[in-house]
């Protein structure tokens, strides 16, 4: 990783990162928390996007495997779920796998957990069928 | 998936699965669960391994990054995060990888349980070390 | 436990218990499931009832107990409690049990968690008068 | 601590401390609570109210500050987290302050509990501002 | 319930509801507690087991089924879990039972929360046997 | 908050106030860390204590009495509990106080991860008597 020396450096790698990674849409949400809670808002792009995932080790899209199974997981973020699940799919998940991310972690988090993520992801598949998105 | 048709067939098949993930040191977990819960560690074997593990859908591998974040983000199960740790890098994983998903971990579950994580990976790469495993 | 030796058999066994535990509403649930993930949904079925809720050691009225405790106590799976509310008022829970069931969760998972699960119960209560339902 | 002698003088004070916190709109939740589990309801003014929030050694406002950050890191429970933001704003927090803890909870409990707080703080703080609310 | 008028009569009850639930090991770790934290040892016979352990509405070993669930679906609390696996064979759970409703749990909690469960629980049956205790 | 603009900034930023709050020990923990996970490490104290616990808006008192509730809450990660109880006694949290949050949060997370917490915080006190340290 080239480290961004400074906060307007990691902000715009940031920025594009989120943009790759969630489209417009996720420019969006940071906007409205960003209405609330500024700091929090450039955080998540500065350190989130900004820093942790513009690392390598990992390609994008097992990153995003990793964040959708955390968040299956945590049980209690479905909001961020269905962003991260739009997200997986924009970087090259197919909607088979992110079914079985969640059908895995049925096992380690329990059936409910897994359940709540399916009914998200058909949210999510729905929405992008509706607005005419492939994957 | 090919449907297993009997139990023992299923029994069979998570067996196998067992091994290729985790190894003999797989089946000695679950022989010393089954002295405590046998129909348990059965259901482990048969419905976890022989059913889910058995899946296609993700390459072994992206199943493993999926449950090792599943693990780190629930914080509470180190052992079980250690063997799936063990098994990861048995399927290809590199253990940079598996510093990568607990970094990831750390944005969505907080830096506790990514810094508990990253001391369970310690263990068990130093545990490969010591008997000599590479990866 | 006789084992269900089939896919087949397991599945007919679980919606059989499905059906005792949730009647005709709990098919509908599993059915929407299965329009997204139907494998999840066949599992659940197929292992969930079929397997782990055949079991004896437990009657069926102290499963719905350590079920309802256990959904309590996690938090963040309120749709599943509502259902296994339901469920273990169908199989002989009186109200009153599971009152009493989400006050001793006040005491292991906090009054937040109990408060929300009251709620719930309330919910199901109501449903339950508004369709006339005894018990 | 003066201790209460009996459930009577436990439920003044836990009525009267749950006023200050809460304003009437706490005791509307807890006799809204009331009407389904009255016990849980009664538990929540007796005990919670008036033995924890009664006692001495940290400051009301330091109290709440623990309370909001808890209830951020748990993560299941936003209604209950929306009511303690109005509680901790009653009773000296800041709105800036709120935010402090929110962010600060976001190195313990991940990002999307942390932004999901944010949410319940906007809505908290806009009705409190359509309501004409100082703070 | 009949209401217990002061806090002394309230510990009290508690006391001989630990003690039955408990046996002279649960006071031990309470004392234990209360050499930290005395206040909060006091709450816990006061309040946990004066007031909610001796509500009626469930049998003393639904009870415990229902603490017991709770406690292997929270998962991080191995110590209390084990206490309350003693008390629920204290008041008439068999061993099977035990080990049913942490089978259950898996399905709510996942397997790792499972397994550990198991192995608390086979802990305490060695130290019942090793103590000559039935059940 | 004056952002620092660099990397370099930051992790001064950073050490100096991890020093402020967990003394010399705590550089010791984030070294031992910095040999299996370097960047996990780093951006512990260059986001963690470099960015977050730089900010204003909290007293430094008050943003422990916020992390060690949330770390209470959370319930698994009693390592960093430990670590953030000193960390609060340091900057100013009298034993007391650290006692009362512990018991206010068995409102929220229930009384096993309050009487954990309380354990955590005896190690910590006895461990300070030792080593001869006030506070």
């Amino acid at each position: 990783m080239a480290k961004a020396k400074t906060s307007g450096e990691r902000l715009a790698r940031g920025r594009k990162k989120l943009r790759q990674i969630h489209g417009p849409g996720g420019e969006a949400v940071i906007a409205g928390l960003g209405e609330i809670a500024p700091d929090l808002a450039r955080y998540i792009v500065e350190f989130a996007f900004g820093d942790i995932y513009c690392r390598g080790g990992l390609t994008l899209k097992e990153r995003q495997i990793a964040t959708v199974a955390g968040l299956v997981a945590l049980g209690h973020s479905q909001p961020q779920l269905r962003s991260h699940i739009h997200g997986a799919l924009n970087v090259g998940c197919s909607r088979k796998e992110i079914l079985e991310i969640v059908i895995q972690m049925a096992l380690y988090a329990g059936f409910p957990a897994a359940s709540n993520a399916a009914n998200s992801a058909q949210m999510v598949f729905r929405e992008r069928d509706s607005r005419g998105i492939k994957g």
